[in-house]
């Protein structure tokens, strides 16, 4: 792009948003052009510009649109694949200043809010009318709705609730030209047209700019209350976890921590109460009320013994469980403290095949030589492999890079995903057409184009 | 279209497929051109074909592609909007000869199945291993698991469960032109992709033929009990049936019958047990095992009185329960019996508009002279409000026209949808524009366009 547009572009856009709202300092730019991602940005950013309403948003893209410039939508730039990066001359979209919570209704058990409000806002803005929203990705201390709906973040409760997408009742967006659209009426049942809602959810802003959301809520649920049960095997703690997906009474959250992880963790925060030396670890939440709950947890205990646990903590302490909880939460930094450096995976496969996942893993890290240690979802089978790696030794680095390629071509191999919960981004494009297929991705690629003909909205992202 | 192609079509077909699967017969032809709708076909077929295998669903789908034939899929043709009616030249492909379950697995929680097999019969075999496939709609002993698709069936466990979308993990499609692709790994979540098993799900033969299908299951739940609970007015069923939604423990079910239909039925079918002379009625059921069933009873049966319930029935009895169950499915056949013709409308509405709704709807039955009787699913605000007239008099017939076209344009006006089960097929695509607006219908035309280039799937239907 020469100059001349540039400052047309910035001329545009400060005539159309507020002065405050255009942003060109390189340092601001700089600080806001990388995600959560071990992934730099292909390029500097030309302006940060931080509309407040849909009218501005809109604004943004007729420009953009009009001369050809991309825009790369950004929430928290929590993610973990480079979807919020910057591309060489982009118009970098925050929804930091869009965070109005608009309506919270106990009757239709809906949320509608801006992109830009922090999940846990949102969680606690309607747990205080007796509400209740599931999705809780691990960064939902500080990711946006926006960016869970862009990458239809998952979390710890999608074992029992599913989803951010089987939340998304409706969405208002502004597409490629600056059209605003509504994608569905919001009501719980609607078949009039395709389900463009679902497709925007996990497009990574790839086809449309969410300004607005009607999310789903369900009555609040009870507290959490839960078991930690520790295994001699990994073989032992996938077939306890099968067993309690299977029981009548789902857990809320099921999550497995194997050995590498547990001693990670162990340095990381020695004062979290991990159990240490155990080979595996599963983590089981219960949110049932009243007595349902207290049953659930005896049943989980009982189920962990059935199954050759060495040991059954029923977490009776609400403080204990939270610190299991936060523990778990802060994995992916406890194993990027080994070495320094980390890739964080995060493969689903179908049940059946963890156990040759796991396996498949420990050969991996033997044959490349770095630790990986993995943890996660296994109710879901998605589970985040983490490498440890020295980012100052090359051989490392080339060693982890090789171990990353090893595991999502396993992921596929295996009838799974090389990207269960965190999208594609910039990081994983290599990965796509085997997963998905030419054809398949050619048709992706088409409805993009039927979206955003011009291609302005986050180019070099996820198709 | 000519003779000499029709025979060349014809000719390509017998080629394709076993002799006994391609049908011309007219008598046979036309008994396969109308689903349960009002609406007559728009024209004679040329063809019925009953591939068998996806590689013959290829095969077919090549042949119309090369010589640009409409294709109709069809299932069972229990469709209530026209979805599956012959066009003129259309080759009907019916999925009755691809009824094979491939596999049921109770670790992954998936069946994997052909198209063709009736919903009923899934049902029973994931039963058969201790699992569970909820939707229900109401034509579940016929209809098949591949109309269940297309339509993204609702049914009566949707108010706990949700609808067929959120049970299709991932399809095997062929595409207009006969190539085969799988939409998404069938994991129990994968991001890589845009969602294409969601889009496919609900588009109404539109997009894609599906050939099989990988669904997910849940652990069998606990027996159906239940309340049945009469109320002085519809108002207070209203409140009643919010205040269970908004309960700690969902209903599986969540019925509602106003009097007109409880009239109706209670003539159709004088054994059936229903109350008389109520307001309204609600079927609350719950399908926890154990005590907590017992103790959902109890709850529904406070609840019901707490909003004024005149009459509260446990049916303790599970024979009581399902004779309530199999006369609320015969709700619309009853409402057909009253004057030999009926509409059955399939709105949706958020659940704070079902006050105005019902409202309006008595206008309307006031203003055109003719009854209508409203049920269905209120816990998801989606009711079936059925206009009855008697066909052979022209002037019931054009009130009952007039009926239909304010019922569809009120559901818009209450910020709901024209339908929240059934479909568009033929009988709606007049109210598609004014529900969706220009721009959505003119990106949902261009999808198809990528998916099905020269139209051949299933043309003026839906979009």
């Amino acid at each position: 792009m020469t100059a001349p547009t540039e400052n047309a572009v910035l001329a545009d856009l400060r005539a159309a948003l507020p002065a405050e709202a255009v942003v060109t300092d390189p340092a601001a730019l700089g600080a806001r052009s990388q995600d959560g991602s071990a992934t730099p940005p292909t390029g500097a950013a030309l302006a940060l510009v931080q509309p407040a309403t849909t009218a501005e948003v809109s604004a943004v893209l007729r420009t953009a649109h009009a001369h050809g410039v991309p825009v790369v939508p950004q929430g928290a730039l929590s993610g973990l694949a480079g979807g919020a990066n910057a591309v060489p001359g982009a118009v970098l979209l925050s929804t930091a200043r869009m965070t109005e919570i608009r309506r919270i209704d106990p009757v239709d058990q809906v949320a509608v809010v801006q992109p830009g409000v922090i999940t846990r806002d949102l969680v606690d803005a309607v747990a205080a009318r007796g509400l209740f929203y599931p999705p809780d990705p691990a960064s939902y201390g500080i990711s946006t709705i926006g960016g869970n709906i862009a990458t239809n973040a998952g979390g710890m409760r999608c074992v029992k609730y599913g989803v951010t997408r089987d939340f998304v009742r409706a969405l208002e967006v502004v597409l490629a030209d600056g059209t605003v659209i509504r994608t569905a009426p919001g009501t719980v049942k609607a078949v009039a047209g395709l389900d463009l809602t679902g497709l925007v959810v996990g497009s990574e802003g790839t086809l449309a700019v969410v300004t607005e959301a009607t999310l789903g809520l369900l009555p609040a649920p009870g507290p959490d209350r839960g078991v930690c049960a520790t295994f001699g095997s990994v073989a032992d703690a996938l077939d306890a976890a099968n067993a309690l997906v299977a029981s009548a009474h789902r857990p809320s959250t099921l999550e497995l921590l194997d050995d590498v992880v547990l001693a990670a963790l162990a340095a990381y925060d020695p004062d979290a109460g991990l159990p240490v030396g155990a080979r595996a670890m599963l983590l089981v939440i219960t949110d049932e009320p009243g007595d349902r709950g207290a049953q659930d947890v005896a049943t989980y205990a009982a189920v962990a013994r059935e199954h050759g646990a060495v040991g059954v903590d029923e977490a009776h302490d609400p403080e204990r469980l939270h610190a299991l909880m936060r523990a778990r939460r802060a994995f992916n930094q406890a194993m990027r403290a080994v070495r320094g450096g980390s890739i964080n995976e995060d493969v689903a496969v179908p049940r059946t095949r963890l156990p040759d996942l796991l396996e498949r893993l420990a050969d991996i890290s033997a044959q490349v030589g770095l630790p990986i240690g993995t943890g996660g979802h296994v109710g879901d089978g998605n589970l985040h492999p983490v490498i440890a790696f020295d980012p100052a030794d090359p051989a490392q680095v080339t060693a982890a890079a090789e171990a990353h390629s090893r595991i999502l071509g396993l992921a596929v191999e295996l009838g799974g995903t090389v990207t269960g919960e965190h999208g594609i981004g910039t990081e994983k494009r290599g990965a796509l057409v085997g997963e998905l297929g030419e054809r398949v991705l050619a048709i992706q690629r088409g409805i993009k184009q039927v979206l955003d003909p011009t291609g302005v909205l986050n180019p070099g992202k996820k198709l």
